[in-house]
């Protein structure tokens, strides 16, 4: 399935959502077995790459690829694409042996590093890992879905574009910068932020009653750390 | 936030959907802390029951409650479900100890034990899992959402009902029996069964040209084996 016998095939592995033990066997079994890493380095992660770097076994070499700045539209998108996949080409063309990509939380979930690999001429074989939205149910202790409904997962801006659909009871939010949560005043939300790390942050209630609490919270640590990363879940009275 | 001191606690352990090296290091932790584990079994699920087995470590015992038969229909679900609630009761109230339920996959995905565990007036401690929607992507090396796109998972019976919501581009389906598939003859599938064993089966292509085939092998493995437990992936061209 991957292509002819000249594909050059690198493993993706999933990290986890934030706890170092949210780890599966089979990516410290893959990491065993690599001779470099090669790490998508924002000029503002450094605490993630510290965090990263924790994990990777002795020996292994660490290759960091800048990641390009993102504009806006689809113009600039799409070139910041095209970027990264000619990043991607060189860095793996310059080192020989078993290579790997690292993608926090599931790679196969709002990460894009798949698509990127595959636009390269790679071959990808994937270690799957626990989600952002599998960790913020574990840590409030919920399910993500009541029984026999259905989720819908999504980024602010199509929940905006698109309304809250119907017969649909659960709606994960991911990537929101703007607050979404706060037009839907009477669902319930779980939100979190730093998921798994001694920083997490959990907040969960009426829309309505911990909006404006979430708000700062979020605003303060933001301001604090340099970087934000959460998700919220938003629950509805079941549909019928 | 787990009710007050008296509360009993239990773990909820997500072993992962299927391959036993899905298993997080939390997970493999958490196992080698407690006493006993708990398992809802079904008649017919006797290979399910051994390779659940062989991942526990030695000295944990294992306490199978026998899952109730569930009819059909609103009442006979209640039913089920309150006799499941009593069984908890009862098996816990019998154990000393620190005390697990396992769970394949993740547990906050379409599982319905810790509303179980809730209802039974529990506290849970939930370890994240390795979800079937995160396996099925890994073995075919996809990504799960389109870069900014939203998912629905779902049941085969919802999606049915409710029909494939508008600016959705992709749909996981859960717990579906009927080859609800077929009534998307232009969409893309990505069919899985037994996800990360050595039975795995992995299909995909146009619904039109590959859903006999599905079918046939579907079928086929179920007489086998005796039981099934697929997970599929319904992809459309992108939204807008």
């Amino acid at each position: 399935m991957e292509g002819d016998a000249d594909t050059r095939r690198v493993w993706v592995i999933g990290i986890g959502a934030g706890d170092p033990a949210w780890m599966t066997l089979a990516a410290v079994r893959a990491l065993e077995t690599v001779d470099v890493v090669f790490v998508f380095q924002k000029g503002d992660d450094d605490e993630l790459a510290l965090a990263r770097r924790s994990l990777l076994p002795e020996g292994v070499r660490e290759v960091v690829i800048e990641d390009p700045p993102r504009g806006r539209g689809a113009a600039a998108v799409a070139a910041w694409r095209a970027r990264r996949v000619a990043l991607v080409q060189e860095a793996v063309a310059a080192e020989a042996g078993e290579a790997a990509f690292l993608a926090w939380g599931d790679p196969s979930l709002y990460d894009g590093l798949i698509d990127v690999l595959r636009e390269a001429g790679l071959g990808v074989r994937v270690v799957p890992g626990i989600s952002a939205v599998s960790a913020l149910c574990a840590q409030f202790g919920i399910p993500l879905n009541r029984v026999g409904g259905s989720v819908l997962i999504t980024s602010g801006r199509r929940l905006v574009a698109e309304g809250w659909p119907t017969g649909v009871g659960d709606v994960v939010v991911m990537l929101d910068a703007d607050l979404t949560f706060k037009r839907f005043p009477e669902a319930e939300i779980y939100w979190g932020a730093y998921l798994g790390t001694p920083d997490e942050l959990l907040l969960s209630g009426v829309v309505a009653e911990v909006s404006d609490e979430i708000e700062r919270v979020r605003s303060e640590a933001r301001r604090r750390k340099g970087w934000m990363f959460d998700t919220y879940l938003l629950r509805r009275a079941a549909p019928g």
